[in-house]
């Protein structure tokens, strides 16, 4: 799946700025990716790009329009048809992250049929997948988790790799959920897989590589979700991370939607996810904390920077604010050091 | 899902008995539903029952022939079509444990519109799951776990049922894989589901009940497992179970088919599973090992039983040559009486 850009982002009639995260995911991390935003109102939510219609965008360049709200439900709203359509006629693809499938709309099925246009139903794989095998594959592998879901995960993970790029280590961004399918033109939504190829999923995400190549995963949910800890699971084995990275939100009461589900200490979270890692990968341990401090300020950031490193003996860090420059100096700092499977020769050795 | 019995047990030309397991399940806990066997050759693997041509057997009363043999991925092989087209032909139902699904071969869908039969794909749910809510459900389950696959989890939760039904203690057995779910007539295949559905389709499958109902629900896969262990979870989760029993075979020396991981302890297994139990029923623990001694005389059971008993501190049991009496006295034994939640009557109080 590769989905052409450059990209409308379609904002439907939400004025819930909440609502629009994968169009807002795509413009933070991709803004040379965004050639405009499409809205069906004014009190849709503005993302600060120039409103075009679908026509409008063909004729600038776009190539995709994509979907970039959430419903409920995942559902493909009937508002939206008309400007789809409309986009199907200008010549864009559609990319959707919906759990609803875009060809399974007569209407849109139909007028891509016709036009000769793609359709991408990101949150389904277009292929399937063995059930994991469990053997170690080279190269080494970070993978953000969390406390609950939709504190940070798919952030950290692109700030880290972000801080790699920027310092030219080999590294790539594995997205494991629809934005950030988007964001990275390719991915797996691990959620969507059926629950015995989730872990085998995981595994084809990032296959083998160069020693010392990073590959940078998206974690999903939590393992103290009631309803996802499995899907999180599945994507811990599978990828095999030698580092974690746990993500957190300091406001978050308690586990999004389900208030009879206290949110575990960092501590906890940690301990649990190292010792299931430690199942396909020994050597598995968390080396950060992602925090998001939005609307704090230097010193309720510093304090709780120095706090979650009190908690947890490792570094915390804003992939936002602070960006993740000092996740890559540990990863650096030699502990991540292949291990040599041969003798060293006498170079090696000096 | 119901199917209806009795079932023609169609074996192919598999000559090994592991490879029948389906075919044996259904036997050994529902031989009032069998009216015969089904053989391709001479070396197929004979369960001591009739051997009948679809024909005979519909002649004889069975209304469906099951597919009692697994293959390597799930397919359905190209030797047995004919015995399937003439099942149909014959008037049988077909019912079937694949990955693949009856409807996707072309000749067996025709032939099925053709005499009007139905087609059974037990794997795979003929509804739609919603999100795991991690609402706590009335009544008592008890949900069976394992070092690995195939260790005996669902033998085991049929046995315990057994046992419960046999003194007149209201209890389901919950269905949670192809061969189960054919014993039982209904159930949900679990690592069939979309993982994002795979705690919520747990949760559907053990309803709320009366309060001092069992659901006694058959265990998939191990938290052990490199690639099933998000499945087990989801389930663990989902079941929300008040008491586990822990289900091990004693010859297995490492993950079936996964030399690279040893088994885990009984002792670490049962913190882990009663620990992430505790996430949704914070009164889960394991109550009993059931082990499988086949092979074994007396006097070796007495002391492998001794022995898991010594490190666990539960009792232990073989689901076939002890029965679950055992564990039935344990759930009797007074630590599962309801919690009330009204004040207590007078008669209630004496």
């Amino acid at each position: 799946m590769q989905i052409p850009g450059p990209y409308l982002l379609f904002l439907g009639n939400t004025p819930h700025r909440l609502d629009a995260k994968t169009a807002s995911g795509i413009l933070d991390w991709r803004s040379e990716l965004c050639t405009g935003q499409c809205r069906l109102d004014a009190d849709t939510v503005d993302l600060g790009l120039p409103d075009m219609s679908p026509a409008a965008a063909a004729a600038a360049g776009a190539r995709t329009l994509v979907i970039g709200v959430a419903t409920f439900g995942g559902a493909i709203e009937e508002a939206w048809i008309d400007t789809l359509l409309a986009a199907i006629r200008a010549g864009l693809n559609i990319a959707s992250g919906m759990h609803a499938r875009l060809g399974d709309h007569p209407a849109i099925a139909a007028a891509a049929r016709e036009t000769g246009v793609c359709l991408f139903d990101v949150r389904h794989a277009d292929r399937r997948f063995d059930v994991a095998s469990g053997r170690k594959r080279s190269g080494r592998r970070l993978l953000t988790v969390g406390v609950d879901c939709a504190v940070g995960k798919k952030y950290a993970a692109l700030a880290i790799h972000h801080a790699l790029a920027t310092r030219g280590i080999a590294a790539d961004f594995r997205a494991t959920g629809q934005t950030g399918i988007l964001i990275a033109g390719g991915g797996v939504a691990i959620d969507a897989v059926v629950s015995d190829f989730a872990a085998g999923a995981a595994e084809a995400l990032s296959p083998d590589n160069a020693p010392e190549h990073w590959d940078v995963i998206e974690g999903q949910g939590s393992l103290f979700h009631p309803a996802y800890a499995g899907v999180s699971l599945a994507l811990l084995h599978g990828s095999q991370p030698d580092a974690l990275v746990l993500c957190h939100d300091p406001r978050r009461a308690h586990i999004d939607g389900y208030p009879d589900y206290p949110l575990p200490t960092l501590t906890a979270c940690i301990a649990a996810n190292v010792q299931a890692a430690r199942l396909t990968n020994p050597a598995a341990r968390c080396i950060a904390i992602a925090l998001n401090t939005r609307g704090m300020n230097q010193s309720q950031r510093d304090s709780i920077f120095a706090s979650a490193r009190k908690e947890t003996g490792v570094i915390a860090f804003d992939p936002i604010a602070t960006g993740a420059n000092a996740v890559v100096d540990t990863l650096l700092a030699g502990q991540f050091r292949p291990k040599h499977t041969r003798p060293l020769t006498e170079g090696e050795l000096t």
